[in-house]
């Protein structure tokens, strides 16, 4: 019966609810480990394929430099492209799904830093590129990986502008824009899981592309060739396996699936 | 008051609920336009995807045939495979979040059904290029996209043999796996997104492959290759739409932020 009771105090009280725990959402033993082990392998994965495509790039294509020399203008390309739209992208997400330990305004200004630390490391990728293609006079915007790039950065965009707009400005009138921002965060969740999605899928087509011109590349050695095939392609099976987590820790809610939960609970 | 009473009714009442409409979470005009929208967008394109690679293989690749020619043997590989990973796949997926005229065991029956035909697409698919590659002396088991595509069918037979005994199999015992069900709802779901996205990102990698070894042939006239390559790269987008739609269709819940849901309203 007292469960009753709360259960009718809290419909009453639905507003000021928003923020609070959950009573029933209590964690047990086996839902702790899950977390545990989520935030460790999501974090060794998405500092792992940094290192890796870093470890590629200077060991294997050359390092780095600006329009000095176009060739190695693009190595900025993999590695800035992968540091802004999976690291810290990934983080970000993460970072706002499992924080569970501070207020949830910080959570989404770390959210939106993470996100907007992303935007120059993208942007720079994007000109490195362009750079590189036109000095060497390859075509640009012709490939499949091109549109793709194109497509995931216009959703990035769209999502970071929408995102700044609906859950940080509107703050300001909190209670007239309640129902707007509610309805606002299922949309920019999944479009936001997709566009991570989107990023991935993109950045293994950017790899399987740079790794064909590597196998036809008659200047390498086959053993080199052989290795730089090996190391492309664990980067993209790392950016897979990066998706699959962060679209398993997304999505699972931690609530035991009988309890009742607010859709409201965090906007 | 008549909202509370209904409301203390429905804790009492949580097993009995499970399968009826929430009164909370009714659709207003904007709803049903999204829901249309995207029943009839992704209709469009996961036949047009499909349509697209019929179209490819038919008239750019020379067709189909089974061991009397590997060349043309392998030109299977792609339509089966975007046939049961995609197109069958996400109707399956689609119907499961969307359908909401018949009972829900039926919703069920309809989705495990969608994926079982999905399995001979993709054994087949398989078996085209395993003998296409062997009969061609080609290395099989070597690129991304059969890793990537491993990846996928381990977790595709996983997610079918773990849906057909946690959904379907349990349910003989109906109350004393019910908990075990709710808890492995958000698991299937979200492995099953993963794992449709990971389809997704495994076929661009495929069509990449085809493209870059379609840009060398110098058989093929210069404007058959930038047809090709068109219709490649339409194809990829197409995917990636796909992809995105599917996400923002299951992630997104139907129900007003505002409202109360049950977490178990369908497992």
């Amino acid at each position: 019966m007292g469960n009753l009771a709360a259960s009718l105090k809290n419909v009453g009280k639905k507003e000021d609810k928003r923020y609070e725990e959950d009573p029933d959402n209590a964690w047990n033993c086996c839902s702790w480990c899950e977390y545990l082990l989520i935030v460790i392998l999501s974090t060794i994965l998405l500092v792992g394929v940094l290192i890796l495509t870093l470890f590629w790039v200077m060991f294997y294509r050359g390092g780095f430099a600006w329009s000095e020399s176009p060739a190695h203008q693009f190595n900025l390309h993999p590695i800035l492209m992968v540091a802004g739209f999976i690291t810290l992208s990934g983080f970000s997400i993460l970072i706002y799904r499992l924080c569970r330990c501070m207020k949830h305004i910080y959570v989404k200004l770390i959210h939106m830093f993470f996100h907007a630390v992303a935007i120059p490391c993208v942007a720079l990728g994007f000109l490195s590129v362009f750079d590189s293609h036109n000095a060497l006079q390859k075509p640009s915007f012709y490939s499949l990986h091109s549109w793709l790039g194109f497509v995931t950065m216009g959703m990035f965009v769209l999502q970071f502008v929408i995102g700044f707009f609906s859950f940080l400005v509107m703050l300001c009138c909190e209670n007239k824009t309640y129902s707007c921002r509610a309805a606002m965060v299922p949309v920019h969740a999944s479009l936001g899981l997709a566009n991570f999605w989107l990023a991935v899928a993109t950045a293994v087509t950017g790899l399987i592309e740079k790794e064909r011109e590597t196998a036809k590349d008659e200047t390498l050695s086959s053993e080199n060739r052989l290795i730089e095939h090996y190391i492309t392609s664990a980067i993209g099976i790392t950016l897979v396996l990066i998706g699959i987590i962060v679209t398993f820790a997304v999505r699972r809610s931690n609530a035991p699936a009988s309890a009742k939960v607010y859709v409201t609970e965090r906007i």
